[in-house]
C-alpha cells in the first residue's frame, strides 16, 4: 500500500513494486508522463513516471482521472525534490477506464456540491483525510475500552422506551405486518444508555457504541438524524471517577488517532493555515479543570455584555458562547461543569444534598464547547421514581428501569459522546454532514 | 477485579485486595459463613470467608442474593481444593441490599422465563459467560480489522434502498413531522454492503460492523428483526482470495476469543459435556476446502434418502441439513461452496462464464452449517444492469450503485457474517434470542 512507502522511505527506495489504485490527476507530452496515484491508504499520492519508450506510454492517451490502474515499477526516494516519492514505470495497465462523467474531477468542488454525491465524495483529499480520522477514532475507540476491560454492550436500537425523554423519535413499523411489535410503540432509540445501566449492574464497566436516532426539524451544521454515539457505563463510579475516565479516555484516542493519521492531519492543518493542530494541542497539554456551574454563571456575568444570550442566572443553561468563552478565555484549556442545576437536566440524574443540583458534567473542549454529558444516576428508588412522577414521564415504561435500583445498583455513572462531534472537532470540519458517509437529516435521504 | 486473581494466583496469594461486586449466593453457620461474589469480569464467582469472631458477621443475617457488597480480606490460594481461592474477609460492607423480589434466585432458571427479564438474565452464570464471549468476539472482529488496516465505514441505518432485494423492511417515519425525510421511502437498512462498496471504490479494504433490520413474521430460534452484521468489502480481491480472509478472519477471531475467555468456554464446555470445545476444535484444525456447487450437488444426490428436502438438482438451495452434512459427513471439516446457480443468489453477484452461475460463497462449519456468505461483485455496467432489469428492481434507486461501475469499480468482493450466528456458533446456543442483550422479534419489544 502507498502508506507504507511514505512510512518506511528506506525500506522501498530502489525496489521493484506493485501497486493497485485509481488514478487522481495526470498529464504528459511527448517524451514523459506523469500519473498521481491513490489507493486510500492514506491522503498521500505516489506519483508515477512514465517516459516515451515505455511500451505503455500510449496508455496515457486513453486514461481517465477516476481510473483503476495496475502499476509495476521502481520506487525513487528524493526527499529534497518537490515529490518525496516517484515510481519509475516498467509496466501499466488500466484496469478499468473511468468514463468522462465520472464527478470528481481536477479542479476543487465546493463541500455542498459533494454532500450531492456522497457515494463518491470520499475520492477527494478533504473527504478522504477526515473519513480515514474518523475510522481511526473509532478503532481507537475499541481499542481503549478493550485494553481497560469494558464489556462490549450492544443496546437495542428498536426500543419501546423514550431514553431521556427528550427529543422526537422515529417510529418503527412494517408494512406487510400490522403491529409488528403487538400493542407497543416501537421506537429508533435516541440512547443506548438505560440498557447499558442494566448491564453495568452485574458486568460493572460496559460501552455501547452505535447509531442513535433524533427526528429533529432541524436543518443545521450541528443537527443529524441518524448518529453515532459512545456511551460508557460504570458501576461503583462517582462524578469525578467519571470525569477523569473521559479526560483519559478522549486524549488517549485523539493522540492514537494523530500517531495513525499523520498525513492526513498535515494535511488538514495545512488547509487551517495551522490552526487545527494548535487546537487540537491546546487541549492534549492542558490539565482539565472543573468548576462548578453557579460558580461558572458568577463568572460568566462580569462579561455578560458580550454574548448575545445575557440573561445569566442560576437556572439558565449554557450556550456555546458561554461554554467556549468559559474554556478559551477563562480557564484557557479543558474545563468540566458540574452540577447543575437539576431542571434543565435528565431525569437519571443524582440528586445532590442541597436539593438544587445534580452530580452532571459537560465536558467542554477549546475550539468547539460540549463535547462530552454525563452523570452519576440517582439511584435512590424513591428518589428516582420522585423525580420521574414530577416530570409527568410514564412510570409504567419505566418500571424494569427504576427496578434496578431496587436490586443491587449502589451506583453508577456514565456519559455520551456524539461521535460525528467528535469528528468535527479533530478534522476541524464546519459541517457535521462531512464527517459521516451519508448524512440524513430532515428532507435529506441521499442514496 | 476478580478475573486477575484467577488469572495471576501467584500474585495474588496472601494479599490483602478490596473488590465490589454482587453477591451470587451465600449461606452461614453459627460460627462461620461464605459468600459467592461475582464482579462481573469473568464468570467466576470468588468465595468469601467470614468468620463469627468478625465484627461484620451479622451482616451475613441481613444479605440477600443480588445485593452489591464492597469487602477487603486477604487471598488464600488452594489450588488442591474445591474452591481455587478464597477471600478471608476482614471487612465487609453492604452497599445496597437487593429487595427479596429480585427474580435472580439461588434455583437454575429456564432459559424462556429468562428471556421475559433481559435487564437482570446476564446476572446467571450463563447468559453472563454468552455475554462476556460475545463482547470478546465484537472486539476481536474490530481488532483483526484495524491490523490488516482495513477502514471501518459506517454505512447508513436509515436508507432509500432495498438493499439485496429481499426481506422484509422496516418502515421509518417521524410521527410529528410528515414525509420527514421528502418523498422518499424511508426503511432500516437490512444490509450495509451497497454503501461498503461505495467506500472500496477509494479507500481499497472497509467493513461495516452495525445492526440490520428484517420485518420478518417468523418466530424461530433463529431469527431475529433486529440483528448485528459484519461486512467487509475488498476492492481487487477476487472470489478465492475473498474465501481466504473469511477463514481467516474467523479462525483468528474464535481462537483470540477462546483465550480471552478461556474460563467462560470451560464453564460451557463443562455444560455441553465437551462437545462445545470439540466442535470448535474441529473446525479451527482443519483446513477450508473448497466444492463447487454441482459438485455438492452430485454428492447430496448418492445420499438423498437421508434428507427431508430431497428433490436435489442443479438450481436448488441448499437446505441446512445439506449444508451439515456435507462438512460434517463428507468433509469433515470446514468447507466453502462455491459458484450456486445465478438464479438462487443476489442481484450483484459476478456471472460467471457458464452463463449459468455466479462467483458467490457460502462458507459451512462443521455443527451449524453457514456461517458467512458472500462474493464477487458484478463490475461489468451492462450485465449488472441487465439482471436488475431481469428481475424487476428499480432502476432508479440504484441509480448510484450502478455508476460505481462506470467509475473505475473493477472488481470488489466482501461477505456477511451475521454476528448472532457466530455468537450461537461458539457458545453453543441453541435459540438466537439468547445470544443478544434485548433480543427483538415479531410481537416481542421487551424494555
Amino acid at each position: 500500500m502507498v502508506i507504507e512507502i511514505f512510512r518506511n522511505p528506506e525500506k522501498y527506495n530502489k525496489k521493484q513494486i506493485t501497486l493497485k489504485g485509481w488514478v487522481e490527476t495526470f498529464r504528459s507530452n511527448k517524451k514523459i508522463g506523469f500519473i498521481e496515484l491513490n489507493d486510500g491508504s492514506s491522503v498521500k499520492n505516489i506519483q508515477l513516471v512514465i517516459k516515451s519508450d515505455n511500451k505503455d506510454f500510449a496508455i496515457l492517451d486513453e486514461l481517465s482521472i477516476g481510473s483503476s490502474i495496475k502499476v509495476t515499477g521502481v520506487i525513487k526516494h528524493t526527499p529534497n525534490s518537490k515529490q518525496e516519492f516517484e515510481l519509475v514505470v516498467d509496466e501499466l495497465k488500466i484496469l478499468k477506464l473511468a468514463h468522462k462523467d465520472y464527478p470528481i474531477q481536477k479542479q476543487l468542488m465546493n463541500l455542498e456540491t459533494l454532500r450531492e454525491i456522497p457515494h463518491v465524495r470520499h475520492r477527494t483529499k478533504y473527504l478522504r483525510s477526515v473519513m480515514l480520522i474518523r475510522s481511526s477514532l473509532s478503532q481507537n475507540i475499541h481499542k481503549y475500552f478493550t485494553l481497560k476491560s469494558f464489556l462490549n454492550v450492544h443496546s437495542p436500537i428498536i426500543t419501546s422506551n423514550d431514553g431521556e425523554g427528550a427529543g422526537e423519535t422515529f417510529k418503527v413499523s412494517s408494512e406487510a405486518i400490522e403491529n409488528f411489535f403487538g400493542n407497543k410503540k416501537a421506537t429508533l432509540g435516541v440512547t443506548g444508555q438505560l440498557h447499558a445501566e442494566s448491564y453495568a449492574l452485574g458486568f460493572g464497566k460496559v460501552y455501547t457504541f452505535a447509531p442513535t436516532f433524533r427526528a429533529e426539524n432541524s436543518n443545521t451544521k450541528k443537527h443529524l438524524a441518524e448518529f453515532w454515539m459512545m456511551e460508557p457505563e460504570m458501576a461503583f463510579y462517582d462524578l469525578h471517577e467519571t470525569i477523569q475516565l473521559a479526560d483519559d479516555m478522549l486524549k488517549t484516542v485523539i493522540k492514537e488517532t494523530l500517531e495513525d493519521r499523520k498525513f492526513e492531519f498535515e494535511y488538514l492543518n495545512e488547509k487551517s493555515e495551522g490552526q487545527l493542530l494548535e487546537k487540537i494541542n491546546t487541549y492534549l497539554n492542558n490539565e482539565l479543570v472543573k468548576l462548578d456551574y453557579s460558580k461558572a454563571i458568577e463568572i460568566l456575568k462580569k462579561y455578560s455584555d458580550k454574548f448575545i444570550n445575557n440573561d445569566l442566572h442560576f437556572g439558565v443553561d449554557l450556550a456555546t458562547e458561554h461554554e467556549r468563552f468559559i474554556c478559551e478565555e477563562v480557564i484557557k484549556g479543558p474545563v468540566a461543569i458540574i452540577n447543575y442545576p437539576k431542571d434543565i437536566k435528565a431525569f437519571y440524574m443524582h440528586q445532590n444534598e442541597d436539593g438544587k443540583t445534580v452530580a452532571a458534567f459537560d465536558l467542554l473542549v477549546p475550539g468547539i464547547g460540549e463535547m462530552i454529558g454525563g452523570s452519576q444516576r440517582e439511584c435512590d428508588y424513591d428518589k428516582l421514581l420522585n423525580r420521574v412522577t414530577q416530570l409527568g414521564i410514564d412510570k409504567e415504561d419505566l418500571d424494569w428501569y427504576l427496578n434496578l435500583r431496587r436490586w443491587g445498583d449502589v451506583q453508577s455513572s456514565g456519559f455520551g459522546l456524539g461521535f460525528e462531534r467528535l469528528v468535527m472537532y479533530v478534522t476541524g470540519a464546519e459541517n457535521i454532514r462531512d464527517t459521516i458517509p451519508y448524512p440524513r437529516t430532515v428532507n435529506n435521504l441521499r442514496m
